[in-house]
């Protein structure tokens, strides 16, 4: 066991308070991670606040981390020390059931294990990235290519495959129309990506303050959904929208915004069920689906993807001091695009 | 103009009468059918009780149409005298949008014309199949193969229609497992054609009173969804659901007997608004959809399919005397599976 500084919530909705943790031994197929940076995704903040349900307490977040190898167990051969390596939602899954053996270690039905919030297979609690270390099986790590720093590259193993996976199995790309719902965290990486795919990009957002912004990241067109004039304008335009919002919409007048046969696909999601008349489905031959961020090699193909077309995360770099101010601008909507902990300052 | 007796509908939830109307000359392009069996839909219903809106009274339903042409326009080049033929949902449509130029003018943007209940290009109302004869644009015209009697065939153009199309599109086929949840005039077709599509198919019906039916008819298996057990049992089975129902379902428990990546399609809907949480899509990859019959192309393909294998709708052949009757039968889900009106007897 090695201790480790980390940043963790002691109880539901308390602030992040300095401490230290255990991390396990390196075991054979175990690789010892230097944290360097870690990403601040609202859903640290939702399950900090049990938003999601009952949950495990001390809780130390981060599923978005990117750091350096410093040790390997005898039986890794994936990785060596000093590798640029990423870990993002998921750190173990069963391995064996289906959805594990087609690469959807997301949706492993035979347990699944979080980054934190979690019951490692060792039956102890996992911890997250706000730490300085991290002891993760090597099948559960991904290599963040050298074109990419791992500040930046850090929010991408749950912003990034969030947004990919979706636009990728969707068939965003070249002469396709795709619109993102929200420019946050998520939204801001929709947007890139789904622009370095090659798709006409238009984002959807409350208002045209982040205007500016959406154009240089990417977008071709940006209208505010405030306006109703926007839905009457853009009625039929869309092959694909990607929703990345938790709020509650107006799907239907979503929905008419796609094509015959177009698709809405949420990765945000409101936590209350949504109001949702059918026929806005069968009229134009629409999907509204879902999407849960990635599996482990289709990670590391975002990341690939990602340091091909120069797309790193929007960044405000903080120290571990201000984790607890960061929460409350999350909270507010006030950060461009994603706060990521210089890990060092720990 | 030719005058022709028909059922029609006086007013809005008036039972139906025996009446004249005026069908228009036979145009250049045009075919006169006479028509020979003419299905009853539940929508016919909806729309005479103005279920869905305002309508146009009087009002001569029937959309589901199998006939014989007996006069052909000077520039028809499609059909002649002594074909067997069908008419379907629609009678017109721009021809000029991209949904018309894809084969989707069931979703034509710029006009499209309805088989009743609808303005026609000439600014007349339009009048369906529960009548002696109909004149209709040879376009808008399919033929109904050798193999398949015109009393069995005509429930394809609709009933028949709907289900092919969500269930060819959604890939229902060989090592596919496909639940139709409702074994009423569509469900029975979803059935059958997800039978000989390839497919694993189960019923999920209310109760097990139509489970005899339900295997004789093509599925594999059969659940009553009153049975909390069938949830349970099923949980994570299947890689689509047909939905042909317009009762308001409980879509999460549905959801969950989705696979991960699995579609539930509905084309049944009820008229109000269905409350979903999002996160029994995020949750598996899963898509919700809604499909509307199809194009006249794959109405065509749906239609050959369907000789091929051999496939009609299971039918109560009534005379015209009996449609009010009958309408009261199919709003008490009495009937197994569709009456289709005899014509001659009009």
């Amino acid at each position: 066991m090695t201790t480790v500084a980390a940043y963790a919530v002691p109880a539901a909705k308390a602030p992040l308070e300095r401490t230290t943790i255990e991390r396990r031994e390196v075991g054979e197929f175990d690789v010892l991670i230097d944290i360097k940076f870690a990403g601040i995704c609202h859903s640290d903040i939702h399950q900090a606040h049990e938003g999601w349900g009952e949950a495990i307490f001390p809780m130390v977040p981060g599923h978005e981390i990117a750091g350096i190898v410093s040790e390997v167990g005898s039986g890794v051969t994936k990785y060596q020390v000093g590798d640029r390596v990423g870990v993002g939602c998921l750190v173990d899954s069963c391995r064996e059931c289906d959805n594990c053996k087609a690469g959807l270690e997301q949706h492993c039905t035979g347990g699944g294990v979080g980054t934190y919030n979690a019951i490692g297979k060792d039956g102890e609690p996992t911890y997250g990235g706000y730490s300085e270390k991290v002891v993760v099986d090597e099948n559960f790590v991904v290599r963040i290519p050298d074109g990419l720093s791992l500040d930046v590259a850090a929010p991408l193993l749950c912003a990034g495959i969030t947004t990919y996976s979706p636009l990728k199995q969707w068939g965003a790309g070249p002469g396709k129309k795709v619109a993102v719902i929200g420019l946050g965290g998520l939204g801001h990486m929709g947007v890139k990506i789904a622009d370095a795919l090659g798709a006409e990009v238009t984002v959807l957002s409350q208002s045209l303050r982040k205007k500016d912004d959406g154009l240089k990241l990417g977008a071709d067109h940006y209208y505010a959904t405030s306006d109703p004039k926007t839905f009457e304008e853009l009625a039929g335009s869309f092959d694909l929208i990607l929703s990345t919002v938790s709020a509650p919409l107006d799907f239907g007048a979503y929905l008419s915004l796609l094509r015959t046969g177009g698709a809405l696909v949420n990765v945000g999601a409101p936590e209350e069920p949504i109001a949702l008349n059918l026929f806005s489905l069968i009229g134009g031959n629409k999907t509204l689906a879902g999407s849960m961020i990635g599996g482990i090699a289709e990670t590391q193909e975002m990341l690939d993807f990602c340091a091909e077309h120069g797309l790193g995360a929007e960044i405000e770099l903080i120290d571990a001091d201000q984790i607890n101010e960061a929460y409350e601008r999350v909270l507010n909507s006030d950060v461009r695009y994603r706060f990521v902990i210089d890990t060092a300052t720990i």
